[in-house]
């Protein structure tokens, strides 16, 4: 198809598909004339991959191409790509040697030896899990990592769906590009569920306590 | 406190604390000298608070401000302060109208009165879940919103714990602040659970397939 074709088929303008182009996070048309070049199904699909990323997951471009690049590494084996994929998601952790949260650190890593859950040592995920609960301790909320059980047993029923899908694609790159629509996507849709129960509870409470400075006198 | 006290109690520079005086983000301290000012612990929980939302919540500087304009201002119901901090934490839906997306959005408020979850109509999580809900299945992942039900289930019962802990808050900026820290920063904490969780179940697949390039044969 045309370049007019691709857009219409993906919703992507031309302008911001030959900035992809340019980008080098589009993989270039097959060349028919001197200004004219034929793009298939996997053009539409990898623009749908950039979009969800951009639109949903919220990463700058360089992110984007990061996580691309490792999508179609063919050299690496399924797990170090979707390892990749993964860590490429976090922004690089400080280097953060703050009390509180080198104290949170440890009690994550002897969290995840009991759950039985090997991480790479470089990847950014503990650090980050152990960032989160000092804040939530300097603002005064009394968690501890067993509060995360339920969640953590619920992600692990979820990764095996997740992982088992991705991981039965025909190919490699589609198994690759499967996992990680699926974590940007599922993440971003558990955490909307999350801001709608927030709401939801917070207008029952309202009502049930009928409290606040605008209840009439 | 001066500002090199402020400093280093909450361990943001002074460049940055002064960078956040001036965008209005920090309120001002008390006045003591002609280039002196005195600062309280009320800074520096308001300073942990910014740099929870920036670094944790991976909010934009203008983001942060509409959101702590919510917390401050006295004159609406904790309730609707509730809704502004977290309508203010997604970014405005695009006037979308694919067809798809429009689809799952009938699906998402369904279900939500299924739940009798009560939205407020211009909160963008609807549709936002709806997003995700029509990438999902782009591609090609077979998912419906009673996917979701054991994880709202969940969130239900997290968001009734956050709700009565912000509520019982002494003041009411208080309660405001705990809930939007609650909000990000649980978000940001169970979101690594499931990378964590993804990782460490792709490791166990990859040792039982033991498939993939690197292999040795």
């Amino acid at each position: 198809m045309k370049v007019s074709e691709l857009s219409a088929e993906s919703g992507v303008s031309v302008a911001t598909i030959k900035f992809y182009l340019r980008e080098g996070l589009l993989h270039a048309g097959l060349q028919t004339a001197a200004n004219q070049a034929d793009y298939d199904g996997g053009h539409v699909r990898r623009l749908r991959l950039i979009r969800a990323l951009i639109d949903v997951g919220e990463l700058p471009i360089a992110a984007v191409r990061a996580t691309l690049t490792a999508v179609d590494d063919e050299s690496t084996s399924l797990h170090d790509a979707f390892g990749a994929v993964m860590h490429g998601l976090d922004t690089v952790p400080p280097d953060d040697t703050a009390p509180d949260i080198a104290a949170a650190r440890r009690e994550v890593d002897a969290w995840l030896r009991r759950r039985r859950w090997k991480i790479e040592p470089d990847a950014p995920a503990p650090h980050a899990l152990a960032t989160a609960v000092a804040i939530l301790r300097q603002f005064d909320f009394p968690v501890t990592l067993a509060d995360f059980d339920e969640a953590a047993a619920s992600a692990e029923r979820s990764a095996e769906f997740e992982v088992a899908y991705a991981r039965g694609m025909a190919d490699r790159a589609a198994a690759v590009e499967t996992m990680l629509i699926g974590t940007v996507v599922f993440e971003r849709a558990l955490a909307e569920i999350r801001r709608l129960a927030l709401e939801a509870v917070s207008a029952r409470t309202e009502r049930r306590h009928g409290s606040g400075p605008r209840r009439p006198v």
